[in-house]
């Protein structure tokens, strides 16, 4: 039985609360919230104890820690729990530095614990197979990767205030996606970026439309759009273009139904909200922490895999403030 | 150069006229109408010179007749091309009269002429893929065969109460096709029916919405539902359901256009007017004509088909209005 | 906070006390099965009590039972908690006797305990969608209803011996199905069947390839076909057609990927057990219960529902083996 | 009825004479050729005359003509047609040379003979259909335009050394459908390219795999991506999102037949050829040309759309070879 300590019990730790509930060897021991109600209201419903951060991660209780607090809080909590020795689950961004993730490896690697970087969307069962179906060859060498990721609605503009900017805060999950698919490192980056759905947004500094190319050295071309809008749903599409054929993994609807009239045959909105959009994700993405730490097996998307999508989103943001495109080494 | 001769110049003869326009080796050279101005104005079009009836079947500038005509004159009509040696494309039904077809059948068969019932939707292209590859082993043995069949809306009172009824005037086409996917004559017909569109049908002692069960000796079953009115189209659906898998055909959409919106996906109503529905079915059927005549090789269907049919609406009816199953033996 | 007591912890107890485990206020509080080693084991899992059916029905730690035993059971258990004032979750069928449920449904009239008969179904996500949508007029009155229902592969020979043949074991759900979707009592069913899967199917006396026609007093149709075998998945399909519109619910396929090649465009197998296509009907259904207990909501599908589709199933299996149409009147 | 010049008989002059015959107030009269077969064989199947180009530019039996000759005879040949004052239907791209384009728009403005660029996509049925929504406002203002176009395989070497490169022989045909779509001119270009499909073609100097961004003044984004081969046939598809929804447009399959077994559902590949893709296109584009000569209607896409097509393919080339963003002032 693996005993894992929650670091926040918000919104997202209770999604890994809930996800570790159904895996048999797997369960909440111990968790931890800036706000004392927030902490014990799920330790109620987890049986879990209550403690600090600092006495969460040095507990007996506690093998392994799952980090879903804020994000410049992060730094700090790996540290400390490289230097306790327990397996981590950390929820993207790593940081916002890509400096500072540099030194979050160092220590991780120093400890030799087990590292995952919570990028959920490599769980989708859909985007999976995709990638699982590409490592098998069934479509042959990729040539052309397509992404297209558009949120429902705009945060509010408090958040986009501190995001980031849109390649940093929501355009990451795709550049990682594209990692993912390209199986090559990208060398080169050029974004384009407008305010077309919020005025507001661009008198923040920030784009909510955007378009990026990645280019590999071996040619091969991956070509990214992201909308903070999307009247239909929650847009989550890939598609990638092989020398043999072509593999693509559509919206996930509201359900199956389709009803036909004069006006012609209408199916349902996709999902909207990313928590039912991804619910298998988050399911997966922690069996497979749980089945790495406790079979010693290796965990990916890894500390590295984090450092990597901050570099693209930086060199993403460069390349649309400077307005061409930008050199990257992320092997470096 | 096949010199074919058009028999009745109304909507369905300027269709065969159209589809011969666009064989090479084929052309229509006379043409007859109970109106003098449709036989002169096809004429004009085509450059074919207009007789009578008889001048046309016995003129030796015709190879070939295309009987479009009204169904009671069809009788007469193929005798006398049967008895001038001319092959015959004759339009569904053959008669109203299985007894009627049976002579037809006879003189047909003495006299040794090429006869094609013109059954179009064998020779539309998505149905006559779903039948090759039946026969090519493709699902293996069929078990159960759907057919939803369901005109855009019903035609005048005036149209219904001269039609033989909806058995015979709508569904012997899906009877047809029933026969072409089982590829085993049905032994047993059972067929219920109701007036749920339009009240007047009933009142002219005729049904809009009905179903029939079809089944053969070997075990196989086939469901036909038809209505006389399809608010998003004509809804043209066949499926079948073999031993090792499953294969269908869905409708035509007018066009593979999809628009998002808070409502869902919406894709195009069903192509509604039957002429542009199975536009490709009336050419490939032509060319199946033409081609068996100039090559001297086997039309299908061929008037047997022709009384299957009939015999099956036939039997649909009375299973209708008695209310059992009815056995059929189509083979005599 | 409900608390429930579950006959049976076999596959399908198992199923209800997960979905047991996600409603917030309500939980399994005693476990009975005929297996000491399967109570012990959810016991253990959930937190229960272990007890006898009788001590179980009776406890004060007990509020509802969910019965999920054997059919034969049934009968039984449903009298000894209604006598004790339990609401009743009971999986179908109620029993195979139309004139024993007739017992079942006066013991629970007389002790006006709560009664839910077990068609999860009517809880799928999309077939609820259907019906909800034409319940609200989106297609207009109802005319064809067409089911198409098809197991992955056949169940054991065993099984099909004493499970009172296709049309109460399988159909059974399509007839239920049939009723939720018409909103009008079939007045005659007809019926055929094959043994095309398997002949040893057949020289168990009973089919594996069916097909029903139902008829309403209004005229309303309806066509189920059902086969033992579907190489593609479980296949489970509904259509309605209407006066101003059609709605269907496809199948749920394993993924949303799709992959080209010179072969075309391929998606995934549905779903292939039964568990996992109906896994959110299960948690709906037993919310529903739930629901309906704590709030004295009415529940629906109600036992006098059980009674109605069983007698359906009767009626479909006279009918096939008298082949002949038989009139129900299922109000009685 | 309008007499049509035809300049050019090869394989597009043929497509252009059968849309033609299909349409009741157009004929070809006269026909050129510097093949004189070819000239012969298109003669006598339409029944026009045999001309050289100049005696057809002038003979009193034609009105308009139809240029379908190699790329650098369109040049002499505009200028010819528009002193003679006939109006001209001409093949892109209207000229290799950007400034010859100029000189040609000179010599046609100066002579006030009606004048379309032939860039038949613009008239598939499909992509008509969601410009014309567009442009009634079905998804409000356009925010990101997605192009997805694939040649089903390469051109030979010899045609790929004379074309012009990618971006002005195939990609020209998205950069006119995104001006068609966007309603707004680019001002910047950045275009990536490899040669992946065939080694053979980078040798050439070209590439067989590119990307294109496009961006307008007021903040659109259009992203087109091109192969020089898809097995899966050949890949057409568009997609808009906009304010208030998204709208795009599938591929053409061969059929409508979906096929089901253990490997899930299979569909047709996409047609493969594109005189089939774009059958309706090049009658629908022929129609346009013939009714805004006849009825003195306006053209488009006109002779400027032909030039801003042209130098959006010579900025893409340069973007491509330069590696960084172009600006481009189409207007000018």
């Amino acid at each position: 039985m693996l005993k894992i300590g929650l670091l926040g019990c918000g919104r997202i730790g209770q999604v890994h609360a809930r996800s570790i509930g159904q895996i048999d060897d797997a369960r909440v021991t111990v968790v931890a919230d800036a706000f004392a109600d927030t902490a014990r209201a799920l330790a109620e419903k987890t049986g879990a104890q209550v403690m600090d951060s600092q006495a969460l991660i040095e507990s007996p209780e506690v093998d392994a820690v799952v980090i879903g607090t804020p994000t410049d809080t992060h730094y700090d909590l790996i540290h400390a729990a490289a230097d306790a020795g327990k397996a981590i689950f950390c929820e993207k961004p790593v940081d916002m530095s890509a400096d500072r993730i540099r030194d979050c490896i160092k220590v991780v690697e120093a400890s030799g614990v087990a590292f995952m970087t919570a990028f959920n969307r490599r769980f989708d069962p859909n985007f999976a197979n995709v990638q699982a179906r590409i490592a098998g060859g069934d479509i042959g060498p990729v040539e052309i990767v397509t992404i297209q990721s558009r949120d429902p609605s705009p945060p509010p503009i408090s958040y986009i205030q501190s995001s980031g900017g849109l390649f940093r805060d929501m355009m990451i999950h795709d550049l990682d996606m594209a990692r993912f698919l390209l199986a090559e490192e990208p060398i080169s980056v050029f974004a384009v970026g407008s305010s077309l759905v919020d005025p507001d947004i661009g008198r923040a500094g920030d784009v909510d439309t955007a378009a990026v190319t990645l280019t590999t050295a071996s040619g091969k071309i991956c070509q990214i759009s992201n909308s903070r809008r999307a009247t239909y749903g929650y847009d989550q599409r890939i598609e990638v273009h092989g020398a043999s054929g072509m593999i693509r993994a559509e919206n996930m609807l509201e359900n199956t139904v389709e009803i036909a009239s004069e006006a012609g045959f209408r199916k349902a909105p996709a999902q909207h909200f990313f928590l039912e959009r991804y619910e298998s994700a988050y399911r997966a993405e922690m069996q497979h922490f749980v089945r790495g730490v406790v079979d010693g097996a290796p965990l990916s998307p890894g500390i590295f895999d984090g450092l990597q999508a901050q570099l693209l989103a930086d060199a993403a943001t460069r390349s649309w403030t400077e307005g061409k495109p930008i050199a990257v080494n992320v092997a470096g």
